[in-house]
């Protein structure tokens, strides 16, 4: 579909990482798991990350380790899986739902039935064991019908959800509702992100492999030290760092550039 | 295919404008003018554009007033059309060549005859009178065989190319056989934006519209003042002032959102 496979290039290549997501994202497309938005939102995402000079920083990583936290400590924790989600680490989010004992729930922003059904499908051939979405039961309030579809077990019980690539509308909704949400957003401006209680400012192809290992780390903590990073956690300052980083990346990129 | 019509969105929406240019890509798609990059590349555009502030900054204005010069001053000036400029501003471009009295020449980075055909009818549905790129009969030296496919009368006899949204490589090797490029990229940093001899970091449905009144406007100015426009333009210090935009934007974005 007019994107050539990454066969002919090399994993030296300074763009490999982003090509290889990239090429992940058009087989999701291809399979009918991503929409053509998500290769729009990809796009908005490489360009962030370029800004952040694609590696996890400081604040982020904070963010993975509250959210961990957080995950852990949880009574009910769902994890949301959207198209480009599915397309991108469809195994880390079943290896992560099993290690902290959630179900997922299939979640995507334009709802058809078939894709739901596909990204259902997909994620079992990765092992998944409790998929929800396909078969809604329940609405979160604040959102127009097709939007607001979740389930019970699921989404709408859940006390801390997981929603990478979220947008802004929804999350607020599922704020409003009393649940702590977590995010995975390459903008750290967007409402998305204003709006979680933690938000992750890093590339989800990072950012699900670095919460499998924090939550493997972790796991072994007394719950009064979770809880202690939890709620010394402050996701404001951990945005305006993420900005802040941006800022300083940028900058220092067009330093060299004038040499 | 996934995306919504605009139907329903007010044009009061905050967003309105990058949803209708996301909505036009989407029926690009459709149609089989744009490929599936295309919608990544314009993801990437919408981040760095909201980094801009989704306005033609000053830097911006300047390089479209120096485009518009060398355009004008052009001896054999061509106008290249890829598949997200053919989706996003057809009208515009047929417009602007036939101000200048320039040909179009469409040119594709994953090039299929089907549709360069598509794209080469497209704007002959705008009024294009002169469209290459359909029977390519030169090569531009030093990429590979689809990517280097030129027409002679076209693009590979211009002396300057207007070229926006191009690829770093295919931008470099036009410079190198000594071609003045003009290009249209939100990226600063880029290479295709280091590269070229005129760089208008603005969004093509920005810029399109602007050098169409500037060529208007300048079309009356005496060779001699074209000619001083171009020679006093400094296209780093335009890029260094984008940068500074983008870095002044995001952080006064962040200041209204800690308040």
């Amino acid at each position: 579909m007019g994107v050539p496979l990454l066969s002919d290039v090399p994993p030296s290549h300074p763009r490999y990482a982003s090509l290889l997501t990239r090429e992940k994202l058009v087989e999701g497309v291809e399979r009918g798991i991503t929409g053509l938005n998500g290769l729009i939102a990809q796009g908005r995402g490489e360009a962030l990350d370029y800004l952040l000079g694609e590696v996890t920083t400081p604040p982020a990583e904070e963010a993975e380790r509250a959210a961990a936290a957080l995950l852990l400590l949880a009574e009910r924790p769902v994890l949301s899986v959207n198209g480009n989600a599915a397309a991108l680490v469809p195994r880390e989010m079943v290896d992560l739902a099993r290690k902290i004992g959630a179900p997922l729930e299939v979640n995507i922003f334009y709802r058809t039935e078939e894709r739901v059904r596909r990204i259902a499908d997909h994620l079992r051939s990765f092992g998944a064991e409790e998929v929800f979405g396909e078969t809604p039961d329940a609405s979160v309030p604040g959102l127009d019908h097709a939007r607001g579809k979740a389930s019970r077990g699921g989404i709408f019980d859940a006390d801390v959800v997981f929603v990478p690539l979220e947008d802004g509308d929804r999350c607020e909704a599922l704020v409003r509702m009393g649940k702590r949400v977590v995010t995975v957003d390459l903008n750290p401006l967007s409402r998305t992100a204003r709006t979680s209680t933690v938000t992750i400012v890093d590339n989800v192809v990072r950012a699900l492999p670095n919460l499998i290992s924090l939550v493997g780390e972790m796991g072994g903590q007394r719950e009064a030290e979770l809880r202690e990073i939890v709620a010394s956690y402050d996701n404001r300052a951990v945005l305006r760092r993420s900005v802040e980083a941006m800022v300083s990346h940028l900058s220092r990129q067009f330093s060299t550039f004038e040499e």
